[in-house]
């Protein structure tokens, strides 16, 4: 494994700039990989990312209006499309080639917006995750955005071991059973998988508010993590020994982890449930206990970083419920490792 | 021209430190050109500026009070007089050399208190700009001070290139036809002088206010920078094809740019103008638009600061347009080799 | 004497670390000499100081939750006991010799917790100061933390010249005599003694209130002070010429200064008394008056350490108050010296 709590990132890859509800007509401001990005919606619809900077005297485009599918710099007018080419300088009719913002391939899917961040020609749209159940009649979903104060990395890692939950969430998704159960790891080409089988065990307070189980469950969490920052959660329980689903309750927990800079991260999340599909209640339930969850998270990863940052040179200590975090960030070496040998 | 973002300060000049009136007998601490200074005005009126720092333990003399002339140390007692001579030091009959404190030659003039950051052998009165607006019978003004978050020199980029008037300042002073008017670009001397002729145009909400215009105007606006910080900016409008000064307003948009440090700046500004003289109404409402058009530049140069800093080799690109702002850095390149030649 | 403002720490020292109050069952994140330190109070009434980092992955101990006389990690719950054994690792049997949190001695004595920072072979509780007063029924205190943005060398020098409450505490102790009257200085072994009498003089602010005095009085300052951050004032008056203790006040201003980081310090102060023992309200009006006092204070000196720090290659000047002063920077280099030398 590495210590290397701040891994370069990986640029050839599909990040989640933002949900598509915060992409309207009025440019948002958002860092991602330490770059400022001005994102807008185009009358037409459309989505566009262009570096934060106007090329004449760089002022923050995301200061700027939107026309038609254009972004116009807030200070002197000049007008870009979303490739970045400049449409427009007001006073002059000749667009010098430098007059050229540089532009982020964009793609809309599962609601989200994703950001290529690396050579634009290697842009493929076939590489974002399929995430299903962001689009599916038999899914519902509740969702969010959250910020921590930390390395990418360390929300990689929370994520993975979820081992802490008995320790940090005990008012929804932790109980006992979960850190004193030990893990299956394996590697499975690109994907790091982590399962844990917790049967006969007790629910977590948020499984029984969800799920109205009243005894026993059987319960997994199933973890599929791919580099650089997806991570898929399978989360479920049945009423112990039934084995049976239509009584029990199956979700998702659908994770991208985007670097805002290297010491902070936006967490870009949804819970998908299977069952109480209409039910509004229920979503708004739902997103209220996660976003306090991840909220209690939040304070001991940003404790985490700064610990981090004032110790650069000591290493972590790796514990058997470590198992997938350490293959995780050997995954991410490797495509880092191979990012950098192209 | 320079693409330097961050030029070496002029230092044999007279700076604006402060308006009249923000200096009393409570001290004032105000940082120009990254220095801290104690500002004062003394019981007999005389204006005084001291090193932020008394010589003894280094306590900061602003916190400190007036006593007559002279400013004494809040906290062992150290009293200066206001060419920094120690007059006491408590408990002590003699007074060593080094107990003296860096004093600034001050002239209060127009209603501003001017500072010379050079050597005081230097200090010729002679050279404070001569703003006869602020003290003549023909002419009333409003005036005030805001900081921005950024080098002054995109303070003066700003007010030499007012092209970008039509995209911020569309509430105010902006119509279409500036940006697209083009300017007449000369160097008189040590004057860089922009001007923009635009006739047969519709007034801008402010000049409508103000002037009381129904239809199109014939309207003006001459820059005139001198280095380090000296902008006037005479602009007026008269009914179209009038040219008749009785039917029109002229104003003067008289701007100081004083750096308090490498990142931010003072702007003192007054708008003077000869119509409405004893209207108060008139003057609070100035006030209050140029505060409002200065605020929303505020937001745009301080984006702007943070990309530069973060981009520090890379060059603006300049546009027609730019053609002021240019020659205005050369003239500043000049003076600031010219200083250090001497 | 030597000006360096920024020493290095003396490490084989017992520093207050907090009052005992503060020790609880939630643990405490304090910062004392740059490192963060995890506080907490056991079942048993124990105190104990870990370091602010659990070996695992670095979460922050102070995060965590006191379990009978142990920490508990709050991400994964590795648990330690107050000597930085590892008791615990969830769902490992096995505790490896890495999973050990440095810990720090601490000794509860006076109302307050002492934590050594040097080697903890060395850690003597004989050291620790002996002040009496804090626990003796012929006297009562009032007491409390305040914290300074300055290195903590400027309050030593504060709290050892005090030619300054004529300036700056005109509210509460200073008067007109104190700046004036010289001060006698002497080394007595390892303690800076600084003493200033003031016989027929008229009584400060605060002495009136608490003292009743109607006309002038007689009246002591006696200072000691210890490396790196123990001082004793002695300070009380009687009525001139009575020579009479029973109709004056005698009082013990006790301070330690304790390193947060080098840009800041932990000043815990009690202001014990001979008289109106049981009197709670004097107990709250001396409280208040005292932290009037020292924030008056923090003003200062937060102003003077940004003078410092903007002016490493500066020297102070000296005056003759500064003795005791000079003196003291002369022992704590010793201190210093001898430390580094062993």
């Amino acid at each position: 494994m590495t210590d290397k709590t701040r891994p370069e990132y990986i640029r050839d890859a599909w990040y989640v700039a933002a949900w598509g509800e915060e992409l309207t007509d009025t440019p948002l401001a958002r860092s991602i990989l330490g770059e400022p990005v001005a994102l807008y919606r185009g009358e037409s619809g459309v989505v566009g990312a262009l570096e934060d900077c106007c090329p004449h005297r760089m002022a923050q485009l995301s200061q700027g209006v939107v026309e038609g599918d254009n972004l116009r710099c807030g200070y002197h007018g000049l007008m870009f499309d979303c490739t970045g080419t400049c449409k427009e300088i007001p006073g002059q009719p000749n667009i010098p080639p430098r007059a050229h913002a540089r532009h982020y391939p964009l793609v809309e899917r599962w609601n989200l917006v994703w950001i290529w961040m690396g050579d634009p020609a290697a842009a493929n749209p076939d590489l974002i995750p399929e995430w299903l159940w962001l689009d599916h009649p038999k899914w519902a979903y509740s969702h969010g955005i959250i910020q921590y104060d930390c390395n990418y990395i360390l929300l990689v890692d929370n994520l993975i071991d979820l081992s802490h939950t008995t320790f940090v969430h005990k008012q929804t998704i932790g109980t006992h059973d979960v850190a004193r159960t030990p893990v299956k790891t394996e590697r499975q080409n690109g994907t790091v998988y982590v399962e844990r089988i917790m049967n006969d065990t007790t629910p977590s307070p948020l499984y029984r508010k969800a799920g109205g189980f009243e005894g026993k469950v059987d319960r997994w969490q199933k973890i599929f993590y791919e580099a650089p920052g997806n991570i898929v959660i399978e989360a479920g329980a049945v009423p112990v020994g039934t084995n049976d689903p239509s009584r029990g309750i199956d979700t998702r927990i659908i994770n991208y982890l985007t670097p805002e800079t290297d010491d902070s991260v936006f967490h870009f999340w949804a819970f998908a449930r299977d069952f109480a599909l209409d039910d509004l209640d229920m979503t708004e339930l739902l997103a209220d206990q996660i976003t306090l969850t991840f909220n209690e998270d939040k304070v001991l990863l940003d404790g985490q970083q700064a610990n981090l940052a004032a110790r650069p040179s000591q290493r972590l200590l790796d514990n058997n419920a470590d198992s997938g975090v350490v293959m995780a960030r050997r995954l991410l070496a490797e495509r880092l490792a191979a990012e950098a040998g192209r």
